[in-house]
């Protein structure tokens, strides 16, 4: 079971220039074979399906408490993907004046077409995440390898997204994530080292360049992001501090345990975009309209 | 951002008769077009994708709230399948004894390659649950009769589960969930109520038959549980009950909103599969080595 | 059974600026989850299925003549992608003079590759349609439920085709496909009330802008046409009248059938694209040569 | 456009032994890639994007004819999977009583979750039919050739079928088909004789078995059905003769055009399965449930 | 570029009972996700798209080297699933005697209708490979690490197929496997090793259950096999010594490098199958009616 | 088994514009429907599966022979999409300068996301080839006639993409592949010819143009490379000289065996492109470090 926040891990600052192929571009992150979906959902089956969970509880728990960080990743990647979105296309009431003239040229129409500009469990193709990219053999050793790989795989496109859209929201949710994606390298590296006794660990960083080479990430290691695992759990988990302890593998730094979520930032409000009749239209352009309609349902708040 | 709690929404018994067919069959609720993958993703990226909901508030509470409850869903059918899988092989520490024999006439062979005897994302034929199951138009009247039609698509496909297994672990899962996805078509049929004036509720039942004829959906709502919904957050997702109020389509009971999640249930232990090398083996096999192997790596607990 | 006859619904203009990415778009409308091969497939196969007609005929007339229009509907999509794909390559009959360079920044390259500048059945990110789109539970309010839901889906795709291109000839044929999807909308709400007492056409438009604010559209309406539904057989399907009567949801006017199809337009011609050895080439460019080798074959006509 | 006749082409027996195994084999001559969907799909595109028909009108009139009767095997095939699934499981009013149990070991699940005992647009594996499975490259000789390949791989697969099945209502349906297919088969190699002066019909039979060798396909033979090609139109494909003339390169027969459709047969009834609530349930398992309430809707009939 | 030769890795021995669900779970290990035209194609192109190597040639010549053996390991698992099913119909001349009946309840019923009981690059739910198994960023630590995960992922899918399947004709096939299999394992935790210097065989073996506990394995390691990688080609490939040298992580034997590809056995041949007209048929099934086709095609040989 | 070449069939000119569209469209003839990894992996596996071999030894051989050759195909093509792709971003080591900048217009950003600028397994919509593109029916004439059509489609797509891409590396990778593909073209011609007595040959060309029209093709037919049919083995697949005999039906030349695969052309280096970080970076963009670094692992070459 979960409880919910209103709340981003991080704040998200609006785009520079919002970009209909930059969206395309993040959405890889989002629903690829090594994007966030692919992670929260890997550590998720995971966690249901562990057995052996009385003595091996260290992991079950590491696994089932990274899994519920990984929720928050989805969310703040679709909120990046949407924020370049929105006003991307014409607002107006007139749909003869051919509002979505500029989508025909987007790499991903789907964005016009099934949303409303907006995210959707896709990668940078198009094409819909699969419950295909989860791994779950039940062998602790092998889910273990898994992941450490998983991890550095979404790492590698984190860089890459970073290096193909220089847009501050994109920027700073990439650079967040990088440093956050790496407390999960660092944490299944652990847990490897503890099953096996190999210093994984050294293996890192994958691919070959330090998180610090990247501003926006830079500026969270700079306060120790990178250091704390977070449980987030009220009650549960507690066992993550016997595998997340010691220290940094890359910069010797001590590792600690945070109880509960990060502080988060309020979630971005989205605006109508009223030429897709969202989330009415297209009579909603006029804010206004919307008010009253809300009054009109639900009485004066 | 969500945090985790290591419960079950309900609790489950363990079965009679394992079986990999039922198992394979139950999989349709999990990861089947109209599984809880299906409710859990959609209602998730609607709320991430929520246009106007300053305006329209009640509305994204509702979707986002139900959001959080259906991860409890997967969780709870994940389970289910575990449980009717543990155990349907041969438990030994030999290969040669071809302890998986068994599943060579399985329906669902993943269940014995891809995972250790447990769940993964894919329906009942073993093909793996799509991204393009998830529907967010950014129009709120055609999502919310999506997710309206969506919950009774679901309902049916929970009916006919019900019809084919009859295993007491897989009947009190889907009794729970006919219950709790009742009340969620609810919620769907009373938001379009308000946004429209249209008596939506009175279409139901859909499919055409009561959540009274089966004994352990009767049970719960006997105590009422089909007028609850849960707010699951501490603090947020407040206006649900600007829609969650009223009686019920079917039986005019009275609605309410009920603080917090379920009490929810402990988790069921899943035993090792040694041939599986689940999680590690064979020679975890005897219990004790496993244990002696935990206290190697992190010392007596 | 069907015969056929060659001829289109409505009458398609020749395309202002053919354009391989209006196309592309355009696509969405045939081979899309909420395209017309959908609606076409899901009909067929619900009338195939259906179970107790004899005591449920109208419904069983309905959806089998919904059907047979909507095979008019792919093949009015179909046109209108051909129309706007032809002539959007160089022609001539030397490869080395690079024809198809436009092609190479084409959003849709199977346009190009895999068809002669022409229509398959796959959506607007070039993803081939699938039998998974097809919905048919045995359940005659379900079933009804989700012919509605995808109706207005399939009206939302529409309305954001119509946004993104304005070329004459695919907004001819959307505006006449918004007419006449409004009458399946209102076909299966009509369906719907019978079945449950529920004035679900209430609920219309979805989304929320109505048909007249498309001229294209309008027009057609000025003259009744989102009245009439066509009964598309010589003998069959004659208990439609008993869901196809009483007044619009939207504007009260009467509804009536019409027996027999609409009279029909000319099919377009597709000229050869001998770069593209269609339908043979590339000598086939001087138009003489395509009919000297007919002659050859067939004799004078 | 077409027009629609509530027939089938053939008359279908009722199954001797209905069994979901076999409705599951025979799903292959649907929705496989060598199915009657793939040849209507196939043809029915290649007609609509047909470049160059006023010179080469017999060919375009060959393949958007076939097309039409094409409609016809989906529908005949269609019903054979019908009448093999109705009855496979319990009818009875308790869900309780778990009336679906058989469908646990059935090799396709979706006839019972996502259908209702009926056909779905999926193959013998439950794998969905994709319009990658349509061929249209534009150019005549290699989609006549593609044609006469597809023909001859959709025969292997009626053989192999009528080879697992000896259910007369499944043998029926594949020699009936059989025979239609070969007429398809020899005027794609009349076609192709007539493009290029090949004379590709002596290479059948592919492979190499006559029809005769089947009785359910040499019954019809006997009549000269396989000497026939049904011009499935009022007043359009007229130059189709211009191909189907000359004699049958099996057996030296003379061939025909027969102007309109076969006479057909009436189309079998489905009746209730009200465990699976289709088409209303439970209640309506007493027949004159649903009489009644089609007497609430429609008033006597 | 490739030179082929017409033998096998190692002798296959026949069946002692063929049987359609062994064959069908044996497909996993040939077309699966960890099956080896995962491997084969990885390396494949990870040797296709190699930057850097005139720098890093003993890596690149390590993978390209794979590359070739894994081409020798689809062979053998395509035969051994032959060799399962080949005779595990009724072989006769007569349709109507319904030669294929026990196929209708087998699991994979493609082996029937797709193939003639032969293999077909599926894994053992009947799901084709696809090239999204391929895995090649670019980055060779990253590449390195994915094919230290894949081989230790495919062992886990050996070792479970072994534990499924006991005829001598598979489990010789995967004894054989496991142990060449191993030596890719290894040969990738060197490279790395020498990459980072860190001991990345120590995690051996994944899972953790020696290949000496399988005697068709066993019987391989005890003549070293284990310890050779071959240098498949004529003239290339020279630097792999730079890698596989030293000692083998689990017993500590000396690695070497043997110049040129294992000496092989025959391929077996496979019989007829007159029923599915495989060559011919089914006036095949009288052995010399193919041998005097052949003579008249080709004269005596 | 095979062995391995570390060479091209031909040798490969670098681009004279290197551009990532350009390569996303060469895609087409390495994972589409009729590329080269299809006819490489249908000749495989019909190889692997051929039955009644001993009688039909000819064709077995021709079919396993001309597989050989395909993989030298896969690498052609791979090679010219990766000379294509190497150099179309900015060249750096600081992440923050967006140095992909130019990828989030292309049309396939799995070329700069999954790949570090490196061919894919996929078609020119970045859709992974799958297995379901092999046809292995086991019935020898359907057989053929398969790959007769295969590459006559094949031949269809590489005209298309020379006529969309003119650069030298492309172009002269196509003209090869033309003349080669045109061999095995006429080789399936050949082989139905013996099998059924009918001059397949004369369909040729199909499409209706010949390779005499495309300069990089018509100057290797100008030394008769249209003539030759490789036997790829040291010492197998001898008799494909019964089949592969007589003259060449298009120019009437005669054909000949070569024993032993052509002398071949060097690979082309790929550089690094440190911004991908491959082979590893950003700091080997200077090319001593990545030398240094070799060294340190394996000491001076």
């Amino acid at each position: 079971m979960i409880t919910r926040f209103d709340k981003l891990q991080t704040e998200l600052p609006h785009p520079d220039h919002p970009s209909p192929n930059s969206a395309a571009a993040v959405q890889e992150l989002l629903g690829g074979k090594f994007g966030e979906l692919s992670t929260f959902m890997n550590y998720t089956f995971q966690s249901f399906n562990f057995r052996g969970r009385s003595e091996m509880r260290p992991f079950y728990d590491l696994i089932g408490n990274i899994a519920a960080e990984e929720f928050g990743h989805i969310e703040l990647v679709s909120y990046a993907i949407n924020l370049l979105l929105t006003g991307t296309t014409e607002r107006g009431d007139d749909p003869a004046e051919t509002p979505l003239a500029s989508a025909v040229d987007a790499r991903n129409t789907y964005h016009f077409m099934a949303s409303g500009q907006q995210a959707l469990p896709m990668d940078s193709q198009g094409n819909f995440w699969t419950g295909a990219n989860v791994f779950s053999s039940g062998n602790l050793k092998l889910d273990l390898l898994h992941n450490f790989f998983l991890e550095c795989g979404a790492r590698a496109n984190k860089i890459r997204v970073y290096e193909m859209v220089d847009d501050p929201t994109a920027r700073e949710m990439v650079g967040f994530l990088l440093v956050r994606g790496g407390v999960h390298i660092v944490a299944y590296a652990k847990a490897l080292e503890k099953l096996s006794g190999v210093a994984v660990g050294k293996l890192l960083p994958i691919p070959d360049i330090s998180n610090k080479r990247f501003p926006e990430a830079k500026k969270h290691e700079a306060k120790g992001l990178h250091q704390i695992l977070y449980r987030m759990s009220p009650n549960d988990y507690k066992e993550i501090s016997k595998i997340w302890s010691g220290t940094h593998p890359e910069d010797g730094s001590a590792l600690r345990v945070v109880d509960g979520p990060p502080e988060g930032a309020p979630v971005p409000e989205h605006p109508e975009e009223p030429q897709l009749t969202s989330p009415i239209g297209p009579d909603g352009i006029d804010k206004g309209i919307l008010q009253e309609m809300a009054t009109r349902i639900f009485g004066k708040s």
